[in-house]
């Protein structure tokens, strides 16, 4: 009999495949070891949490763990860690609360996620400092802000002064979450722009935003240490201290690939488990997927790191239909995000930095242009931004970044489908693309863009 | 020296023909004849003045023909009919108010427009019977509901009961207007389902949405007279006669293709003039474009008559481009669409009607789904449908249409996108989408049409 197919992590890339290699081929037994008490939740919820939007942990979690052992016959061992992977015995050691035991599999997937970065700052263990690494962590800070950990987080506030370091999406979601609350809101940004993935031109119109809301932005300052006597009480940047009462850090995420390295289970350039289209390391009955791994930039052709739920999702489900005999590439990406920032939407994908673009061999061109959200006689419309990228050669498209207060989320979805097909900036310019008065001008304005940049590659 | 380029109408097609064609190369002459007064305007826009929420005709104006004429160097002459071509002699017969003359060209387009089509129906000429074909058109309904011309349409309505006839985009745009002002609003439809180009699934949602909002519907119901002396008392159908005041017939619209017809210039199998890739019909030198003209349709690859704006402004100012020396395709169409229903968002894009998807040479297989507008945890998300249609054989991607009650305007393009880069849902479900919980659910309900629709294929 076959050994069964082992996943370590039980988030979206661990339970998606669980799940599809179950229900494509029932006959095989489907073992998750996952080393906390949660599975299957949406981190990305998390700042929705501690702004008291949602009301309880329970709200983020898709699937039980009950239904996933009961409904799907997954047998699925929360609080056990997987210690370390024998690739060529095909076993893996797990601690649990039974003790520590082997467990052999047929196939095995590592999907171990990634873990917020704890950048060596001084203080970082003050109470009030936190990261957003996990439903506990979350529900840490919505307590030490007051609230009760579910309910409405209507209270007063236990504390006045917010900072939250790292201009990022996790940093600008916990401003608009803090904000929400009634506190200052202090924003610490080491480079001399938010959201770096999202270009220049994109981060300033985020940039006036934030301080419209109230927001204090400190750009271009490197937090040097958190001060303060057992309990945060302020900042310390070499422009001087802030007075704080509570901080989120959201510096960036790393991925856990130790279990994999110790395996000797190869790495990519980026740190992360290197794997081929099929999401397969370096060992045949090995995969990974997830923030753990990389996947295929469609845009440069090269692996990439780029760690979002959908890419963790889909190639999960890819693995779980592979794993049960129908051989499914995971897809690739495009590193298409978007973010709510406050009253903003702000959307990117593919390849915008310049420096980038270079290095994979492209001569980028880029506009930056303004055109309103609808009719420019329909009541209620807003100016969309957009910085469209492409390539100068060959007219390819590479990528875009846009923010507007409507109209943006889902508008980067038909540069991304774009990128995708490799189509040039000529092609996306003669897109039909759909227009009425109250929801876009003629000219959308994502055809707006390539027209003005196809007009600059002449 | 070069005969001018001369345009036959003055609206989007033949304005931004001119445009081009004068930017391009301003040693060109170029000459528009427009038999109204207005030209450049938002026909689109005319129910949104009705409604009152555009305070003027003069707002839904882009560019005034003083500013075509000043700053664009166009000579445009409105007030002008052009009442024949001679494709042999290159020339056309113009009446205007100084009489008839002669106008020779070195190009000619022929961008007339459509008419709305004015039914066989008994009473169509009582007062109080609209169509809605022009600005002026768009006036008199407004003034016959009790509003002055320009300003807010917030006085109380001169008449209690409205019915439009038709449920197509002008139908259910004008119901809205109508309800807005709180009249009783009665819509017939002589088919089973309104909006026949979004399918029944669709429609479905859009008439139980109508029926929310008052608007009484008479479907499968064909109007057989208006009733009244002089001026309309009732609407005349098989199931009795019901009591209106005022009445839009809005059941379609027609190509202006007579005056092309009388100079022997070929019409496609629509009845709208015939064009090649560039938008020339079968004499060199003549152009067609916009309303009255067809284009290629990306699905099938043949001849199309889809009047919508977009096509009309692209094939113009490709066409602009081509007559000023730089031959540009006029590009292709996917029938992508949108409207506004009330609190709806109704979109379609391709083919997703089965009759034509088998004249088209496909095996279409459709699917029905719903899915979330956000993550299932993030307040005030509502539903959203897909139909989706793909071939059997081939898994190419035909079509979709979408309702819902946000995020479906734009949602549309992505799959218009996919259409116009001739994509397999399979291919579909691999797209990089954006994600973040206000904005859509991680797998975003068109990867989850395509996910069903591929699964159904297999």
């Amino acid at each position: 009999m076959e050994e069964p197919f082992v996943v370590v992590g039980g988030d979206a890339a661990g339970m998606s495949a669980a799940s599809k290699a179950k229900r494509d081929d029932p006959d095989l037994d489907v073992v998750v070891f996952e080393r906390g008490e949660w599975v299957s939740y949406g981190a990305c919820g998390l700042p929705y949490y501690v702004k008291g939007e949602v009301e309880s942990l329970d709200d983020l979690v898709s699937v039980t763990p009950e239904a996933f052992r009961e409904e799907r016959g997954i047998d699925l061992r929360t609080n056990h860690e997987v210690v370390s992977v024998d690739p060529e015995a095909e076993t893996v050691t797990v601690e649990g609360p039974e003790g520590r035991f082997e467990q052999p599999y047929g196939r095995l997937l590592i999907a171990t996620g990634a873990r917020a970065v704890e950048p060596p700052i001084d203080g970082m263990d003050l109470e009030g400092v936190f990261t957003l690494h996990s439903l506990p962590a979350a529900r840490a800070v919505r307590e030490y802000l007051g609230f009760d950990a579910s309910g409405p987080a209507d209270a007063e506030p236990a504390v006045d002064r917010a900072a939250v370091v790292g201009g990022g999406y996790i940093g600008i979601e916990m401003a608009e979450a803090f904000a929400a609350h009634g506190l200052e809101v202090h924003l610490f940004e080491m480079l001399p722009h938010v959201l770096q993935p999202f270009g220049e031109a994109v981060a300033e119109r985020v940039e006036e935003h934030l301080r419209e809301q109230g927001v204090q932005l400190h750009l271009d300052t490197a937090v040097e240490a958190f001060g303060g006597e057992g309990r945060l009480e302020s900042i310390h940047t070499p422009d001087g201290e802030v007075p704080v009462d509570v901080a989120m850090v959201g510096v960036g995420v790393a991925p856990n690939a130790e279990l994999a390295e110790r395996a000797g289970i190869e790495l990519g350039e980026s740190g992360a488990v290197a794997t081929d289209e099929y999401g397969r390391t370096n060992h045949e009955a090995v995969f990974a997927a997830g923030d753990c791994a990389e996947a295929r930039h469609v845009v440069t052709g090269e692996p990439d790191h780029v760690p979002l739920a959908l890419t963790a999702n889909r190639a999960g489900r890819a693995i779980g239909q592979t794993v049960a005999g129908d051989p499914t590439p995971t897809g690739d990406i495009a590193g298409t995000a978007v973010l709510k920032a406050f009253d903003l939407e702000v959307a990117r994908t593919g390849i915008t930095d310049e420096e980038r673009a270079t290095e994979a061999g492209f001569d980028p061109v880029s506009v930056f242009i303004d055109a309103p959200s609808r009719a420019h006689y329909y009541p209620g419309g807003s100016p969309i931004s957009i910085e469209m990228v492409a390539d100068r050669e060959s007219g390819r498209l590479l990528g875009a970044s846009m923010v507007g207060r409507e109209g943006v989320a889902k508008r980067i979805d038909s540069v991304a489908t774009a990128l995708h097909a490799g189509m040039t900036v000529a092609e996306v310019e003669t897109l039909d693309l759909a227009y009425a008065p109250p929801f876009s001008p003629v000219w959308d304005p994502v055809l707006t863009a390539a027209k003005v940049l196809h007009g600059k590659l002449d």
